[in-house]
């Protein structure tokens, strides 16, 4: 284990772009490992407010406006910003880049991230590392930041042909700093099962809420919404911006997720159109036992991590 | 709100068919209620163990396996088992029935078991009240019930023209007692909220959970499923023959709402398949303002209830 937490001491300057949730929740994490010292973490943000905010909590060293002053010293650059921004970034600070600079990104979606890092990065792309931390809440912003956001979720690298083995293995030291398990996995294989456990749902959660809000101008609906209504259209309250990135960049993977569950759906309409009881029952039933040993499997883990 | 209170002295005779969550909940929340010592609750359900559970708890008086027995020298006869068996125990029980007996139901559908009641209960019709508590968990059973399941829960009466105002009345004030607030709809008024408000949500969880079921063969999706999947499933592992039940009893409300979500999810898919970010932006952005809002109600709600 030991030997996992060596990260070569030359790498000490930490450029984090976009201090937001992530970014934000990053930096404070660094700062909280009281084994680490070393880190002068310097932030770019559109947003200056946050951007002093953090620098007066002593959570980055200090901050520029100005992004290529923010990456042109840097070991290690963050982008922890909505995909649209990230895509737009990594052409505009290739240039300001280190050579040996080491790049990562925090986006939902990998695909389309590292289509453009590869258009645009030409041989500094051997140096980046695609990454996708499964944490977050519904909150957004430096102010809803925290340095426990990690711990005990997992972060996935999606390393390609042309990654470095040692870049790739810095920013999984990285992330285990900050309390994450990192996994591997290929990029279409990532955008193919977080379109069906992430995205598809962000979807379905906000396309019922919009169905509702039309109904809603009929009369007074969600006074009637019980707790699992509640639960059920949570991540409706998303951030809207992340979420059209996300349905843009992974739109095939999303479309064919998409396409997949109205088969389903539509297996269980035609089970009500046809009053057959005896097979909605065994669909009910077949995805109740699949939720319960979800629900076990996940308390399970959480327990093991308190 | 006193004069509310006040249920005639001569109904002192509680019988409760079907003593699971809901029946077990409000069994037990009658005896919780300590101004009011006067009921005799006798239960009938096909688990005896839960009777006998009840029995020693003190939280019925007797028990039957006899749904006559139980019923015949009822003042208040509590219908409260799945949708499908409280339209098969209305027409058994009819005969048994005293005269001036009042019958209510907890059915979370309302225009079926009307029908079932109009069709074959006759002059009794009167005091049938029904009704549908917006109370719940996952859990269901005589085990799961527990006294405070239904404080500061809407429990909604849908009395049709026949009804006796003061068999209503009566029903409502029970209700009270247990700690709802009472609310009355029209019957197809409920039929149409509850489906888009309730059913709908629940079908589709459950559609994406058979869903994934399907992909979890291919590989193991679920480990990598977050927060926010956790909480769009969870009603997936409600009571499968309940929600059955449900979908056929409000089969058209219910495909009514579905055909109407469906057009909203197409809406959707046709702003991502033509990479509209703006027509996504502001669907996703009225979405969460609209959910942001009920969450802001139903947090401004359980503060003014605790």
């Amino acid at each position: 284990m030991d030997r996992e937490l060596e990260i070569p001491l030359e790498y000490s300057r930490i450029s984090i772009i976009g201090v937001g949730l992530i970014g934000g929740s990053f930096a404070r994490a660094l700062r909280a490992n009281r084994r680490d010292k070393r880190w002068t973490i310097t932030g770019y943000d559109t947003d200056e407010a946050s951007l002093k905010k953090a620098v007066e909590l002593g959570v980055l060293n200090d901050y520029s406006l100005d992004i290529d002053a923010v990456v042109k010293s840097a070991h290690i650059v963050v982008i922890a910003t909505p995909l649209s921004a990230t895509e737009k970034i990594l052409p505009k600070i290739v240039q300001s880049l280190r050579a040996d600079a080491i790049v990562t990104d925090v986006g939902s979606v990998k695909g389309s991230v590292v289509a453009v890092a590869k258009a645009v990065m030409g041989d500094k792309i051997k140096n980046f590392v695609p990454a996708h931390p499964i944490a977050g809440t519904e909150q957004s912003g430096f102010v809803a930041s925290f340095a426990e956001l990690f711990e005990g979720h997992k972060v996935v690298l999606t390393p390609i042909a042309e990654t470095d083995k040692q870049a790739c293995q810095l920013i999984a030291q990285l992330w285990r700093r900050v309390g994450a398990n990192v996994i591997e996995l290929d990029v279409a294989e990532h955008d193919r099962i977080f379109a069906a456990t992430s995205h598809l749902p962000h979807l379905l959660a906000y396309a019922l809420v919009d169905d509702l809000v039309e109904l809603q101008a009929r009369g007074d609906l969600f006074q009637y919404a019980a707790g699992g209504f509640a639960d059920f259209t949570r991540i409706a309250s998303s951030n809207a911006v992340m979420w059209r990135d996300i349905c843009l960049s992974n739109r095939v993977a999303l479309l064919d997720s998409l396409a997949l569950f109205s088969d389903h759906l539509d297996k269980i309409k035609d089970a009500i159109e046809q009053q057959d009881g005896e097979k909605l029952l065994a669909i009910f039933q077949g995805a109740k036992e699949a939720r319960d040993r979800f629900a076990k499997t996940r308390n399970k883990l959480k327990n093991e991590i308190e």
